[in-house]
């Protein structure tokens, strides 16, 4: 039988898409993930509203242990559906169950949704097709970098391509980055490092609750976004670089941005590049 | 009053939103344009009915002309919706239209849906996280150069990052670019220029459908991919850089690769490197 991967898309139970219930609806099983991404407005009772049928709640760790090969089994004999935050497989865990999944003979199909991914470029104005590679902003740990993130701006930067950082999400302890959290983070790795990569006046943008009718996004000076409020998380945070007229246009009307902002963001950019050409 | 920008997702009606068609049915008046991308099983008839309205249908240009003022001026008024292939403000056109309207002081609201962003790393395996800046590859016409994809291609290659190609769409003339034909105008580029970017033997993804429950998805040598047929467009490329091990799993379990065509990538971007570094 077949394994559904469906996705939730960003914000609550309205962003599924009709593809998506009707086919979780006709499922002989339906389980969801919550912790790879923070849903702020989904509400498990709703979501089996929609549904019209018990849904089960996988914890983190669920889908790498037993309970993965318990789910594989039961996709070998009925239709299960996996409900998952965003477009499924962005999380490396999804990929290795859809890798196991195969491996057996069961059928594996997948209902996209909405994702970070699209919605980052489309909030800020900043063109989808200037966008470097990402990265997520984590908290420090003994086994962790919060230097890749920082590395990856610096790479895209030279290249003036935008960065788009996805911040932590620790779901068991309800942690979820914040802009400022994640700015301070990256500023603590240019204090060590000293590559003029960010400062307090590098340009920014903060966005909020993408995927949510109100979302906030905000492009300014790093020191002017550590002291604004975004409000409650998800948060995710861009470094913008070299801008197109239409782009300039976007951070202002769209974001915030002050003309003033742009411009010292046009030279700090210039400046890093001729620094690194020496 | 507000401007809806309402994401309709990849594929077919089904892949709307529960937001979107709420949002949809409630405006006082809904625009459709279906130019920017192909959702192949879109059927008017369908979206109307989802929607119990009557919806107007865009062409090109109007976005661009004088339609755009007399929809920036309904929306001074009324609530209105335009719905738009994939995830909106992936195409700059979309962009404009909402910083014009900012500037007018008409609010604006977007509805995510899927988009092609986050389905193909999804589908493919590869890593979303590795994906370097996208291109589309476009027909060869005076004003535009194919070249700029095989130089993207380029740099993210020396990079170990993958490259997401978009292939053109002319939806006027019923034009969507295949994977196939993407491949000749980027191996002409090669012959011309001869660094070694690509070749017969490299590995390359075609993708076809993403979004619909039947998507081909086929990892192999060009000169294989070459001669397969991947079905109805639309069509997507994907020229994988480094390869994890769990990436090299996907391209073989999830995509047919065989273990001896991701061996000779290997060495051909090690090579590639290799020779940029004399």
């Amino acid at each position: 039988m077949t394994l559904f991967f469906v996705g939730m898309g960003l914000h609550d139970h309205l962003d599924l898409t009709f593809k998506g219930v009707e086919i979780a609806r006709r499922c002989d099983k339906v389980y969801v993930e919550l912790y790879t991404s923070l849903m702020a407005g989904l509400n498990l009772r709703k979501l089996e509203e929609i549904l019209g049928r018990k849904v089960h709640v996988l914890s983190r760790g669920d889908l790498e242990g037993a309970k993965a090969q318990e789910i594989l089994r039961e996709a070998m004999e009925d239709d299960v559906a996996l409900l998952v935050p965003g477009d499924p497989f962005i999380a490396t865990t999804h990929i290795a169950l859809k890798i196991e999944a195969k491996k057996l003979g069961v059928e594996v199909k997948t209902v996209h949704a909405a994702s970070i991914a699209s919605a980052i470029p489309g909030l800020t104005g900043l063109s989808f097709y200037k966008f470097g590679r990402k990265a997520t902003v984590v908290y420090p740990e003994p086994n962790y970098r919060p230097e890749a993130a920082y590395d990856v701006v610096k790479e895209n930067l030279l290249r003036g391509l935008h960065t788009m950082l996805l911040l932590d999400v620790k779901a068991e302890q309800g942690l979820y980055m914040t802009v400022p959290e994640a700015l301070r983070i990256l500023l603590d790795v240019e204090e060590k490092r000293r590559e003029g990569v960010l400062s307090p006046e590098a340009l920014a943008v903060g966005v909020s609750r993408a995927g949510s009718l109100n979302p906030e996004v905000k492009a300014c000076s790093i020191e002017r976004l550590l002291s604004l409020d975004l409000g409650p998380p998800p948060h995710t945070l861009v470094i913008p670089g070299d801008l197109h007229f239409m782009e300039e246009e976007a951070l202002m009307y769209l974001c915030g941005a002050t003309k003033d902002e742009v411009e010292v963001h046009k030279r700090r950019l210039k400046l890093l590049r001729e620094v690194r050409a020496l």
